[in-house]
């Protein structure tokens, strides 16, 4: 399989160039010639980010794409992707609408990124609302896939849907597999219980949504039980990070127990919150990560392991089933 | 001090009525004289179960209510205080209204529960919805009261405003300290963050409740830096029963390891789901505990722990500042 070829915004996040580019040498070191990168940003920085790694700028595998601009939080997301061509963020998006790179990754602010994705990329056939969807380890034998965490708070019956529909098709492209199930959170499993938004929804999933399973509580997300949790954006980004808490509410508890804290973190991956250091954006024309702001090297180097892991699901696929092309319109929302 | 009354509704929860004598028996004989119980229930059933843990029904400190009638989830809500008077959950909440009683515990149904404290106990000046609140432990020194966990799904911003107050007042009276945080969960800490509702119960929460901090994010619920935090009830339901899915994680994922598991228990008491038993209803007047439907014994026992404390919490502030007659007129929803 070729290496994938991933477009990664080095200046996006709060910590700087040096630890996205830790991110990347440590995910060439461990998976070599599993992916290229072509690393966006200020060209002096990432030469210098890059020596503090022992690499050389022109190592096998790597790249640099000098992006002069940047975006501020100042930066009205839906303008950035017009008016800061020469950003790190659109650069990214740019070059894989050229096809120069078959993913991006980004720390940057969520609303720049979703929006230059939707205005370069475009959404899907029958997408109004892109979603951001996490997967988030459980006690079963694969991760369960939260969609949205957060990129749209408000959500109607028609955008819960979406993310359920969008949800089974991306969990379908990175398990590899055409049985998934998706479910609705709600405060109980009983018909009768929810908001009408919920329970509009359930009826709408019921009818189109592929594997669709009925409610979830809260209390059993984790179980493994399912492959898609659907929710609001509110919902899911207090849940993604309280999940988050608990690998630092474990390591302040246990702090005076180091050897008792190595085994447990060694036994429980869930309680690694650089397990969620990045996120898909599912619902655009392309395979687009979106990094915590925070995001540490660790974090970065997941997020490359599984753009990776879905490309090449992709291709896996594309080749046995065809690739799906997102929601049909019969379901547009 | 002397010992709080406590009426019990022992037929409510979905174990039947020898689980809640359990949990009852137990708490007596690890705090004998601190409470005394009226056990609400089928007179035969509670002497059974009184008799199966070695207790005679004439026991000092409890006593026996016989109730016929029984609550289905067919019964609506608003009518079952009165329509079923003879039923464990209205005797109970009726023992406390004629004053033999200072709290009461049910496992029953929440929306009977909820309308029978309302129509018989009343609401607290200024309030119009009551919320169930509950503690969860955290990384701090004290925990954290989390609320609506599920009273109202659909929250308008003077509700969020509601349950701030409420939840200041209650956390004041819990922990008999009158420096107490409250915060409004959000995706973000910065201003401009945040649904519609959010937006405007911010500004509600800065101008009318005291100790408002502003924002805080699912992560940092469990670090203990706030005592209160306020959500809608679907938040608050999905979030705590996450929270107590962890305990579940964890025994599935270090079953193999029982020594582990021991340790771990041990140091972290928030993996012990029966901390989340019992949960107060606020904003009634008077002390209504909700215990989990599927409660334990050690739940039950827990939940007792709690109206206890909060009993003589309440008789000492009395003393000291005056007992807080819940929001006032000027803040009312």
């Amino acid at each position: 399989m070729n290496p994938v070829r991933l477009a990664i915004d080095v200046t996006g996040g709060d910590h700087g160039c040096s630890v996205v580019v830790k991110g990347v040498v440590d995910a060439l070191r461990r998976s070599p010639g599993s992916f290229t990168a072509i690393l966006c940003g200020d060209k002096t920085q990432v030469r210098d980010a890059l020596a503090a790694q022992g690499v050389e700028p022109d190592v096998a595998g790597l790249s640099i794409e000098h992006c002069a601009q940047s975006v501020t939080t100042q930066d009205p997301p839906s303008t950035v992707w017009k008016r800061k061509c020469g950003s790190s963020v659109v650069r990214c998006i740019r070059l894989q609408a050229e096809g120069a790179a078959d993913a991006s990754i980004s720390a940057g602010i969520t609303g720049v990124l979703m929006a230059s994705a939707v205005f370069i990329l475009g959404l899907q056939d029958g997408v109004s609302r892109p979603a951001l969807a996490a997967f988030i380890p459980t006690a079963g034998r694969r991760p369960v896939l939260l969609l949205d965490v957060g990129a749209n708070l408000d959500c109607r019956a028609k955008h819960l849907l979406s993310f359920g529909v969008m949800g089974h098709d991306y969990a379908r492209l990175y398990h590899g597999d055409d049985s998934i199930k998706v479910s609705l959170l709600n405060v109980g499993v009983e018909p009768q219980k929810g908001t009408r938004v919920i329970l509009e929804a359930a009826q709408l999933l019921t009818q189109h949504c592929s594997g669709y399973q009925g409610y979830i509580e809260g209390s059993r997300i984790l179980a493994g039980e399912t492959d898609v949790v659907v929710c609001d954006g509110f919902v899911g980004n207090v849940l993604l990070k309280s999940f988050e808490s608990f690998f630092g509410l474990t390591r302040a508890v246990l702090s005076g127990d180091k050897e008792l804290l190595t085994r447990i973190e060694s036994r429980m991956s869930i309680l690694n919150s650089e397990m969620y250091g990045a996120v898909p954006l599912v619902g655009v024309n392309g395979i687009v990560f979106k990094a915590h702001g925070n995001a540490s090297p660790g974090a970065i180097s997941n997020a490359i392991g599984s753009a990776v892991t879905t490309l090449n699901q992709r291709a896996i696929l594309a080749q046995q089933f065809g690739v799906s092309k997102g929601i049909s319109r019969k379901y547009a929302v």
